[in-house]
């Protein structure tokens, strides 16, 4: 292996080196997010009524527009130390393997149980639930990575975790199911009848396996019919990529280090935690007019709301009962095709990452899944992490762009998020390797189902 | 969390300042290791015998009894960078939680995509075969960490990686294959119909459901029966010690780095891989009469070769193919209760670890694995991390320890090996949570079985 005797495989801060601020890179955007609206009233949401489902800090959080740093309490950066600081690895092996003269980083989320960059968002909400004197939150999970998250942050902090998890999900990931168990969390099956609006979702559909827009409603509805809880939301929310931010801090602390200069930054978006976390700090530089970096949001092309979806107000879940959110949407009642194995199979986009994009500031690709898990295997092979399907998705635009330079001749600086690892996919990987993964890309005919169930909000 | 400023929570060597030799521990024992010996004969196996099983370089680091210290090849010291240094823990959340004046530290080795220390050797092992020019190695895998481990190192040198996983675990852990195979190995049912052994065992045991030992017999005959490839093994032999002291040199290298005295230090111990490693270097200083500490080897009650066994020559397989080992051995027909949920589940113990045990330089515990599953729990909700039950063994003892030093007010140091992680093994923690886990402590006529099979070897 050919190393740059300057620059170790890993960087890893020091303790003391660690980022104790968020920064929150609304205070920075020139075009601000729009605000969530009650879809009542179709006026922006208050504090108070945010209040009734968000605990009152994470409310402040969620509608400051205007702070650039926000302190990172200290109960939290004692949890961080628990985990992070996480490695930026440069990928020596995988450089020389295909032979560009590209240098890659990444950075790597998935040194902790959850096996992902949820953990930083999951125990600060925890935090400020338990800071609020709250018995417990309620949330939904997928695949299972924000469940497992928010499990291990209320097991740490002694508060009770209710997680809705997607049917089709609590079945075939019953490991998945166990690890939050293990971590003390109830986890019920979505849709359930223990809601409201479960029952009515399974009177509609009574063979339905679920989707994260029903586990979303539920746990709306668990939280805010119960004394001394609230909902919990693993992405989307801009209070989660002020968190997220966690991942750019250590990320530009970990290069400026080291004097390295990137690119390009890539990231893989679903929901836009990760990405929005790991390019806040650059897209501060870029707005403030300091640098210009090449950043490309990568999304599969079988749930593509930032590539082929709509820049406008939708729910946020499919029982549309939480507030709209103006994001490009495929539409709440988009539900991506069973053949999609990886994650990132949210209908909507962060509203942060959505108005970044819309503003010209960054880039999107959807790529197909075979591509992506046979970047996945070769990454494996290479550099000895096996990753999640969702990562696998920004390592795949990562090798492109390595490639790229190879013809080129270009000696670009690239750094991508690995966000996570894939010990619970391997019913994914089980397909690919036995070759009877394929690719589906909906058509417009398809997508037009989403749109058609967008609420009807006139522009301002 | 109270913490030593002086003392990070975690503490990582830079990279330079990571172990270049590896500490070959027989070097300093008074009393060496009994000679492996060829069953037909009697005799010591020369180099030129184990030669036809175990690549050449493997062979001269098996017998070397002399040399303190061997250096770690390139290829390999830059493989480690992949994965370590592995951080050393310092404990603060579990000392706050079971409020004890003991300080503890473990050494994490689950920072990788086989959850485990097993990487370790398979880097070393997969590069001596390279480096004689063959084809591949073949080895067996039970629950599936040195299986992945294997085919990850062999992955990334471009070696053939024949892996036999016994049977039960083929079938009930399906995602440890399908890793296995992700990283282009081909993995084989044990037993099987592709070896001799395999069809004699099928045909005395119809319905067998494998055992680790006939698996092993079945991959050293696919190695001796083909051109170009050699047998590799994840446990037990010296050179897989030697290469495991990686983890005691880096230990101990962290603790020199801030200038922490251990008092205690506690492995789990199935073959003795991880033990061995972690103690070598402490060993090392005590066997030379400059330290003392208290060492601890922890065993399964139902698996407890150390604790019950017979100091004996003894087959290191069930279908008798291989050479004589003196260990502490259950029997080689010895077959853990299926009760049994958690790994270390070998009938043997590594001669180098058995020698020092007979001698007294180090102790023994045997647990029951409810108790291992309740530290487990415990572990994980205050660490953060999911332990694999294997290493769970250890944190019940380091618990069990802190609690004392809580009684007494002893401030003692306790350094503990976290071997991996436990997230391919949700099976055993789903019956823990579902309470429908057991004990089970073998009779001494159940024990009497397997030491009837012993082969009549005279004392010398």
């Amino acid at each position: 292996m050919k190393q740059d005797k300057k620059i170790p495989y890993k960087i890893y801060l020091e303790e003391q080196e660690m980022p104790k601020k968020w920064y929150n890179v609304r205070a920075d955007m020139k075009v601000k997010p729009a605000p969530l609206l009650n879809p009542g009233t179709l006026q922006p949401m208050t504090a108070e009524e945010l209040g009734a489902v968000f605990c009152d800090e994470l409310v402040q959080q969620e509608l400051d527009n205007d702070n650039a740093y926000i302190d990172i309490p200290q109960e939290i950066l004692d949890f961080y130390k628990m985990y992070r600081p996480a490695p930026l690895v440069r990928a020596y092996c995988l450089e020389e393997k295909l032979q560009t003269p590209a240098k890659i980083y990444y950075k790597f989320e998935g040194n902790n149980t959850s096996g992902s960059h949820k953990l930083n968002s999951a125990i600060a909400q925890a935090y400020y639930a338990k800071k609020q004197g709250l018995k417990g939150v309620t949330t939904e999970t997928g695949a299972g990575q924000w469940g497992t998250a928010l499990s291990m942050a209320c097991a740490y902090l002694g508060l009770d975790c209710e997680v809705y998890m997607v049917k089709v999900s609590y079945e075939q990931k019953p490991f998945r199911r166990e690890v939050m168990r293990t971590y003390g969390a109830s986890v019920t099956p979505s849709p359930s009848t223990t809601t409201e609006i479960g029952k009515k979702i399974l009177a509609e559909h009574p063979g339905t396996t679920g989707s994260l827009g029903c586990a979303i409603s539920e746990a709306v509805e668990a939280a805010v019919s119960k004394e001394g809880y609230r909902y919990v939301l693993g992405s989307v929310l801009n209070q989660v990529l002020l968190h997220q931010s966690i991942i750019g801090m250590e990320t530009k602390a970990a290069l400026d280090k080291y004097g390295i200069e990137p690119d390009i930054i890539i990231g893989c978006a679903g929901g836009g935690s990760n990405l929005g976390g790991l390019i806040s700090p650059f897209m501060g530089e870029k707005l403030r007019g300091e640098k210009d970096y090449q950043i490309i949001a990568v999304e599969p092309a079988s749930c593509p709301s930032l590539t082929r979806g709509k820049f406008a107000y939708d729910f946020c879940d499919t029982g549309m009962v939480t507030p709209l959110a103006k994001m490009y949407t495929l539409g709440s009642g988009f539900i991506p095709s069973p053949n999609h194995a990886g994650g990132l199979r949210y209908h909507g986009m962060s509203p942060v990452v959505s108005q970044l994009y819309h503003d010209g500031l960054m880039e999107a690709r959807a790529v197909e899944q075979t591509a992506v898990f046979e970047a996945a295997e070769q990454f494996a092979r290479i550099e000895g992490i096996l990753p999640a399907p969702e990562s696998s998705h920004a390592i795949r635009v990562a090798i492109d762009e390595a490639l790229k330079c190879k013809e080129t001749g270009e000696e670009k600086t690239i750094v991508f998020g690995l966000t996570g690892t894939g010990y619970f996919d391997m019913v994914a990987y089980e397909k690919f390797n036995n070759g009877v993964m394929s690719d589906y890309i909906p058509t417009d005919e398809d997508l037009q189902i989403g749109f058609n169930g967008l609420p009807d909000v006139p522009e301002k």
